[in-house]
C-alpha cells in the first residue's frame, strides 16, 4: 500500500470523474492517497467532491479528496497528474462541423480518413491541445517527477505533442482496445480467457494475435465471417440501438478484409471516406444508427451522455441516495487506477498504453506515440521491441494517419494559414481551393475562435 | 587519370547517351576508361554506338565505347552503373493516362500532389519500378563495389526502393536543382557567381540558400516579387514557347508566399490539385501552355522530344556530317560525369545528389532518399549533417510526398490491390470507391498490362 497524490484535471465532467473515483475506492493498494480534483468549474467540482467524499465514505475507503480550481496547486508535487480535460463544451465543436458543412464538408472539416471521430479533435483543436502542453509544461515545473496521464482526446496527436514538447512521462489511455472482448464473445469465447494483441496509433490498432490456450483463433473469425456474418448482420440491423455496436459491423468485415488483420474497437469508426460520404453510406457499413460518427449516432451519444450525466449529478445531490448502488461492486475494466497502482506499489504488469514508439513497432519513427501492450512498473514502461505489422496497414493506413497527425501538430506549433488550407487539399471533398479558404474562414470568424483565428493567421 | 568501366544502361535512347557521351568525352581525366552501352533494342544501341565512336574520334578522344544487348554482361565488374533506362514508350504511359481519364482522373492515377510530373511514374510505375531493381540487384551480384548512378526517374523513389533493398551504393541525379540559375538571373546575376542550396526529395526541393559574395539574395527576390514579376508574367504570357518556362511563373511565386522558401526546379510543377484541377487552371497558374504538365505542354514536350531524338538519329547515320558541330564545345552543366570522375580520381567536390537521409535534413526518417548537396570523392559521399527546413514545407509539403512514396513502394513490393485504391481514395478527384476500383479496373485491364494485372489482384 503506498500513498500517492494523484491530480484528476478536468474532474468537474462527472461522467468521467465518478469512474476514476470508483476505481479508486475499490483498490485497497492505493489506500492512503490523496486524490486533488480540479476543474474551472467550480459548481461542478463540488458536485464531484461532494459524490465522492459521500461514496468514500459509503464504502469505508481510505482516500483522501481535495477540490481546487487551482491547475499549477492540483500538480504540485503530484505522483501521477490525470488529464481528463476537454476544452469547451460539446457545442463549440458541434458549431465548428455545423459551418463546416455548409461549405461541403460533411461531419467537419476536422474528419479526415482513419479519423471520422466526432470528438477527436485535431485540426481544429488548437484550444486542446494548448491546453494539454500547458497541463503538460505545469508538471514538468511542478512535478517533474510525476506521470503525466493523458486521457483526454485526441491521445494520438497529445501523446505525440507532449512526448516531443516536453520532458515529462507521459502515458496515453483509451479503452478502445476492450473491442477484442465483443469478437471473443462472437466466437463464443470468454474474453477473459483468451490472450490478444492489438497495435497502431490510438484509434486505429489492429488484431495482431488472438489465441485462445495457446491456439490461434484467427480461423474461428474467417469462419464466422463466412458463415455467421450475414445472419448476424440481417439481426443487427433491426435492433442496433447502440451507435456504438459496430465491432462486428459490415465495416469491420471489410476493412479485415481489405488490410489482412481485424480493426479493434474505435479503428472501426474510422477508415477512408468509402465508409463515411454521407448518412447513407455510413449507416450501410455501421447499421441504421449510421455508426457513432453520423448525424444520427452523433445526436444518440450525446443525449445519452446527457441522460448519465444528468442521472449521476442527481445522485451526487441528494444525500438520501445510496452511491455504491448505483455502480458495479468491483473496478471497471478501465486500466487507469490499476496502471497507477502498478508504478506506485511497483507491481508489473501488462497494459495497453500509447507511448513514443522508440522501435516498438517496426517501420514507424521513434518519436510518434503508438499503441501497444507494455508492461508498467516502479520501473516505468517496458516496450516489447520489433512488433509488426503488415505492409498495407503500415504504410495505406497509418502512414495517411501519420501525416494527418504531422499536420495538426505542425500548424497548432507555427501557426499560420497554409497547413489548415493543405489539409483540405488532401480531401476527396474538396472542389476548389476556394471551398477550402471560405470553409476554414467561417470556421475562424466564429466568436469563440477569435484567439484561434489570429493563431492562424494569413 | 583513372581507367574505369562504366556501364550505360538503356543506352539505346540517343537524347540521353549522347549528352554523356559528350560530357565523357570532354573529360580526360576519365580518359582510358571503357565504357558499356546496353539496351534491349539492338537497332538503337548500334546507332548510338556508331554515334560515340565517330565522335570519339573525331575529338581524339580515348575513351573506348563497346555495345551489348546483355545487361549482365554490362555490369559485370563495372565500377560505375549508370542506368537510364525507362521501362516503355511514351506511348505506353500515355495509355493509361487516357484510360485514366475516362474515369475522371485528369492526367492518370499517377498524378497527384507535389507529383504531376508527367513521365514520373510511381503508382503505376510497377515495370518500372522492377526494371530498376533488377538493375540494382545485378549491380548487387555483379560489381558489388560499383556505385549505380540512377538517372531514370522516379528518382525519389528508386532511390529510396534500391538503398532499402540491396546492398548497392546509390545515388539518384537529376538536373532540377538547376532552376536556380534562372532565379539567379531574373535577379541580374551571373548564375556561376552565385551560391544556393535547395533541399527536400527529388523533384520537391526549395531554396534554402542564395548569396552573392556572401549577401543573401532572397532580399531580391522579394523585391522581384513585389516590383517586377506582374510586367515579367504579362510579356511572358504572350511569348511562352516552352512548357518547361515556369521557374518565375506565378506558381512558383504562389508556393514561395504560401511555404516560406522558393521552389526550385521540377518543384515548381508539383504542388496540390489547386494549381492543376484543369487545363485552364494550370494555364493561370503556368502560362498559355498550361507547364509541362499538362495536355498542350505535354505534347509539346513529347514533339519536342521526337524531333531532336530525329536529328540525333540523323546525325549519327550520317557518317558525312561532322557530330561535334552539332555539341557546344566543352562539359554540359549535367553531374554525372564530373561525380564519376570526382570518384574515380579521389577529387573531392560538393554535388546535387539523391542518397539516405540519414540525418542529413532533420525531421525526416534515415531511409528516404533525399536531395541535398554532399562532398563527393574516392572516398564516397559525405553529408552535411542537421539540414533545416520549415515546418510548412516539412510537414505539408515533403510528408504527403514521402506517403505517397511509402505507398507506392509498398504496392509494388507486397501486391494485392488495396493500396492502389487507397491511393485513390486519399484523391480529392475521387467521388466514390466505385470511381477508383474501376480506374485502376481499366488501367489494369490494358493488355500491356497483364503481369501488373497480376501482381495487383484483389
Amino acid at each position: 500500500m503506498s500513498r500517492v497524490k494523484i491530480a484528476v484535471i478536468g474532474a468537474g465532467s462527472i461522467a468521467w470523474s465518478s469512474k476514476i473515483i470508483h476505481d479508486l475506492l475499490h483498490t485497497p493498494t492505493l489506500f492512503g492517497s490523496e486524490v486533488v480534483l480540479m476543474d474551472i468549474d467550480q459548481g461542478r467540482l463540488r458536485l464531484v467532491e461532494g459524490f465522492a467524499k459521500r461514496y468514500a465514505s459509503e464504502l469505508g475507503a481510505d482516500i483522501k479528496f481535495i477540490a481546487t480550481t487551482d491547475r499549477r496547486e492540483a500538480i504540485r508535487d503530484a505522483d501521477f497528474v490525470v488529464n481528463t480535460a476537454m476544452f469547451g463544451g460539446h457545442s463549440y465543436y458541434e458549431k465548428m462541423r455545423e459551418v463546416s458543412e455548409r461549405h461541403g464538408y460533411y461531419r467537419g472539416v476536422n474528419s479526415t480518413e482513419w479519423n471520422m471521430v466526432s470528438d477527436y479533435h485535431t485540426i481544429w483543436g488548437y484550444y486542446q491541445f494548448k491546453l494539454a502542453l500547458e497541463v503538460a509544461r505545469d508538471v514538468e515545473e511542478l512535478a517533474p517527477e510525476a506521470w503525466l496521464l493523458q486521457l483526454a482526446n485526441p491521445v494520438f496527436e497529445l501523446t505525440t505533442l507532449i512526448s516531443r514538447e516536453t520532458r515529462v512521462k507521459v502515458i496515453g489511455l483509451c479503452h478502445g482496445h476492450l473491442g477484442y472482448k465483443e469478437i471473443a464473445r462472437a466466437l463464443g469465447y470468454d474474453p477473459e480467457k483468451v490472450e490478444f494483441e492489438a497495435i497502431g496509433f490510438n484509434h486505429v490498432i489492429w488484431l495482431t494475435k488472438l489465441t485462445y490456450q495457446g491456439r490461434d483463433l484467427y480461423p474461428l473469425i474467417d469462419e464466422w465471417v463466412e458463415r455467421r456474418a450475414s445472419d448476424y448482420w440481417e439481426r443487427w440491423r433491426l435492433t442496433q440501438r447502440d451507435p456504438f455496436d459496430i465491432q462486428l459491423s459490415p465495416a469491420a468485415v471489410d476493412m479485415y478484409k481489405r488490410y489482412g488483420l481485424f480493426p479493434v474497437g474505435d479503428t472501426v469508426r474510422g477508415g477512408t471516406w468509402m465508409y463515411h460520404w454521407d448518412l447513407r453510406t455510413k449507416q450501410r457499413w455501421y447499421g441504421p444508427t449510421g455508426g457513432p460518427d453520423s448525424e444520427v449516432g452523433w445526436m444518440l451519444y450525446l443525449a445519452r451522455h446527457e441522460w448519465y450525466t444528468g442521472l449521476l449529478e442527481r445522485v451526487a445531490s441528494d444525500p438520501r441516495l445510496s452511491v455504491s448502488s448505483f455502480f458495479p461492486p468491483a473496478r471497471t475494466d478501465e486500466s487507469l487506477i490499476p496502471i497507477i497502482s502498478s508504478i506506485a506499489n511497483d507491481q508489473p504488469a501488462v497494459y495497453q498504453v500509447n507511448i513514443p514508439n522508440m522501435g516498438s513497432i517496426d517501420g514507424l519513427p521513434d518519436n510518434v506515440a503508438v499503441e501497444v501492450p507494455a508492461e508498467v512498473s516502479g520501473k516505468g514502461v517496458r516496450r516489447t521491441l520489433g512488433l509488426k505489422l503488415p505492409g498495407k496497414i503500415l504504410k495505406a493506413v497509418l502512414w495517411p494517419r501519420m501525416m494527418r497527425m504531422e499536420m495538426a501538430l505542425t500548424a497548432f506549433l507555427e501557426g499560420g494559414r497554409q497547413i489548415l488550407i493543405d489539409w483540405l487539399m488532401l480531401d476527396p471533398r474538396t472542389k476548389s481551393e476556394k471551398q477550402a479558404e471560405e470553409a476554414w474562414e467561417a470556421v475562424l470568424s466564429l466568436p469563440e475562435n477569435q484567439e484561434m483565428a489570429r493563431h492562424y493567421r494569413g
